[in-house]
């Protein structure tokens, strides 16, 4: 039984907040329990000088965390400039690539931006999460509007964390969990069941691969209920497959 | 007739949503019409160094805007170091010392995060009036847990735009109407009917004392609603007293 | 009778040296009493990338401190990024610009550095004031040498001080009277006798309607002033008309 | 075959030359292939702030990368702050930690610098692998000079890449394998078998649960050929258990 | 015959106006021809963490340039940052920290800021020659007010440039000789005849030997010249020996 | 006799070691005993922005010192921005451009990065002098694959230090000399017997010309010495004449 009453293998309550802002061209607030994300993505019509003339566009994320979405307070410039926060927005950036044909960008840039409202744990998951749906949304529009002539993406994106509690995993932690846990391993997976990132870290408690089997069985678990809850406010406009 | 519809005396859709941080001691999602802005309140054990031994307390307030609040995304460095952001920061901050009995918080710092989610105008009034209702709720969190003595607020204070439109003034101003607007005025107001900041700017269209008493009127107006609607979240802990 | 035995409606001694510089096309150093500021106005090929292809010209200003210009010592990169430094900078960019038509100015630049030497009180106002009449010989001269062809000027501008010490206005307040009173505003105006930009601060000592129009009274007396010495220096280039 | 001749789970040429610094408390030139990285562990008398009164040490890396390491040179501020720099120096921070009883460390910090000066891939698993062997020589020169009682190692850490080229894993990955493959991971291990640190990414090739337990085989492998290596350095002061 | 009509060994004008400012302890403008420096020497209660607890006193000193001091605007921030300006301010700071007995400082510092109001070549000359005259105003009047015991001065120092044109030494270079001239030597000097530092710069145009021995007669003149301006402004507070 | 057993006029054992970079045009590693730097010269496309359209090549140096090249480690932003880093780099560069016809260069930039490994006194004597093997290895790459026409070198350059020691002069000081030495000149001379750069500084002992003479005449020898050792390396390729 965990703190929060949860099934070792039970995801927080998730929801997905579609269209939040007027000005971006796709949004979501997404929820993973307590922690909320908001994700924009802008479409704009430069690619980084690098891939000019190259026929290819570009997609990259930001994160951000507001001074206050945490316990105490941290302040502005140490959350922007820290080594964790360009960390996790060079993860969401590529998670988000691996699921677009770039080459339909036609040298155009998408930046989802997600800023941590409310901080409870698995802020990078919940904005790999919620930028995918406001990544799709983005596409949606620009199809629309005809900016593009056909839908970018290549399948399903979402990510989920597992800890290890004296040899069980546990799915997607909260706070309180991820404090007192000494593994954490976070995956980005795809629709087709296969791996995009893997992360594990493990300073206070290395593990074998007997226990790296079970928390691979559980993410690929956690992942699949999240790409369902993707899919109902975006599947009209993408459909999912699992396979 | 505005291009919403508004008469010219007529505020926006005011919409002051308490306690939407599990964190910071005081904290509020505060609403002009589209404008968005959400506001914490932090206790620090610490004043900044300058105040060590005077016994004063301390209030501050740090504005920020999320890339993607505007209509065109804002590079994060560049709002965060902007002479703009921090101007408003400035001008928060003077705004909320100038209710609070400093050594009344004995030593002791209150800062006030208004970081706007969505903007559409009055970014600045709207964090001044939803960040008097965050730092309320936070001295209220305070009092009850016996942190501190006494209710350290002196008065109340809200703050209103008044712009010139053809020689007539229009309360709180959107951002098409600003855009479009050559005088605007900030007013920041306690509910004595008294001033603390009165800020116009009319770099494209001068204005003459007979306009400036037009628009007095009006800011009074409105500041005079704002603290109806401040009083409906906080007033059983502070009552307000129109005077 | 106040500290330096001026009368409550009397400006200190105004000193404006014009052509400080061999290298600006126009300079001055403004003295404010003891508050000493050299203003220079620099003429640039460029406008800022947002007007290239406008027709518009530009003019922009940046205020700096000297280390010592103070009291006591203030360190170089605190002077220089702080808010209260970029604040005044757009302050004066403001004041200036709403004196010339940009149209006129084809795509050039003018900044004014307003560089304190000595700070003893509204060196804000000074810079503004000082600042008018380097911008007025940078016009000359470009004029003389055919850079321009008319006179970009649309009308005089100067800036004063008035707080309010136990409710009596007192014009143009030097730094001692200015840490001792709780109200102080700057007025900008035009030779129209118009407000440009009117910044009232009383987070100390609100204020009412009937102390406003005091001040005003003020203000309009001490601008009228101010506009005749700024025209003994540029009037043969542009004479004063006041209205 | 490979395109340097390796066999799949061959390591390049690995040599590490002890004690290259006479300042340093213990270092290394670590050399995988035509990498080279030099590792300097430095005792310092000060744990960070949030560290004292713990009882605790600290142990903490930094990775730097010489401007002309690279096949084109990249620029000294550009190499320092990019997120890339600091996600490496936090990936050997905590690899080095997990080896060390930091409560033997008695509030003393050491800091591992680890910088490339020539770059051929697999910088990161050289810095780890050389950076555990400088770590362990400071710790004895601390042993010898009595400033520690006991050795705080608890155990050997290397790392090592694998990388995934038509469903065929291929360890130790250089510059040119690396820049074709879409799949790349990067373990760190101990001489126990068990994982600290496992990092896969795989923007341009997801891979399944078949790939990875491939990856794992030849991992494991490599690790334990380096920690040979490392033993023939440091063994006689921390002799090496394979378990 | 020079440009500007001077000797090949004649100074250009030198003004010294001492007491230019009501704040700084010690304060000059010193003006070698156009070229204009404002130098006020600070007193400050705090030496560098590195001397407390060492008795010892401290003397630095800091170099700037307002963006228009020369023929064109250069930005504030790169004028700040340049490694230029931080090369001269080191400069500085080592030659009158050579004319001061630091122990009689007690544990206190003076921070001379030179700042370039006007430049035409001999900044740095100027700077010196200036700062040293502020130095000692200040001294004296520490002395005054029993702030120190002793006069901590022990020599004059001063400085100027020479210039090789055609194997012939040219003194006091001013801008237009100096942009034209290959070699550039500044050399400091005490009224001892002997020498704190000596600069010479010729990536255009190497010397000799004998050239040198041209060049450092006609600093030794120049330096002495200085002396006798210098004392007359400090000379009865520390007479000045020609030695 | 010297601490380290030398001659007064005898240098430290000189090492240079070619080609030390598989990248680097041009790379070798120099030892002045204990000191060790290494310097690559890097060919770039593109001249800075200020030479464009002149025909004019340009050479440009950096130098770097590793945190833990010191007795003590020296943080990483520290070392990079401090004013020494940024005036040994301009020093280097100055030095290097005296013995290049940049008109050869045709708008090319070689950038000269001298990183400082290891450091016991005269690092930036060892940076030229290695500096300019580097850059000559560098001209004789681009001319092998005539990416130049002709070798634009016009002479050889080295450096060395020479301290005096009661009066006594003492050439290429190490660490420890120059720790207890007062008085401490560079030395940049070409194989014709000219100075370059010449820098004495003598903050706590001046001196005078016949100490000046001595340190010159011991400097030459010096020199000398370095030309044979740096012609060892490049001679085949740019002949040493001693002039």
């Amino acid at each position: 039984m965990r703190i929060d009453g949860r099934l070792s293998n039970q995801l927080r309550k998730i929801i997905i907040t579609p269209n939040v802002s007027e000005y971006a061209e796709g949004s979501v607030i997404v929820e993973f329990g307590k922690t909320k994300v908001l994700c924009t993505a802008t479409y704009e019509a430069q690619v980084p000088s690098w891939l000019k003339g190259t026929g290819s566009g570009w997609v990259t994320a930001e994160y951000g965390m507001l001074p206050r979405a945490t316990h105490t307070r941290v302040k502005r410039d140490k959350n922007m400039s820290s080594g964790r926060t360009q960390e996790i927005s060079r993860l969401i950036g590529r998670s988000l690539r691996s699921c677009v044909n770039l080459k339909k960008l036609n040298e155009k840039q998408i930046i989802v931006d997600c800023d941590v409202l409310h901080a409870d744990g698995g802020t990078r998951t919940a904005s790999i999460t919620g930028g995918f749906v406001a990544l799709a949304l983005c596409f949606k529009k620009l199809l629309d509007v005809s900016e593009i002539k056909e839908m970018p993406l290549t399948n399903y994106v979402s990510a989920v964390s597992v800890g290890l509690h004296n040899n069980n995993p546990l799915l997607d932690l909260n706070y309180d969990e991820d404090s007192t846990i000494g593994t954490d391993m976070n995956f980005v997976m795809t629709n087709a069941g296969e791996f995009i990132e893997l992360q594990g870290t493990a300073e206070h408690q290395p593990f074998n691969r007997k226990d790296l089997n079970l928390m691979l069985d559980m993410a690929e678990k956690g992942c699949r209920d999240l790409f369902e809850i993707q899919s109902q406010i975006i599947g009209h406009a993408y459909p999912l497959q699992l396979k």
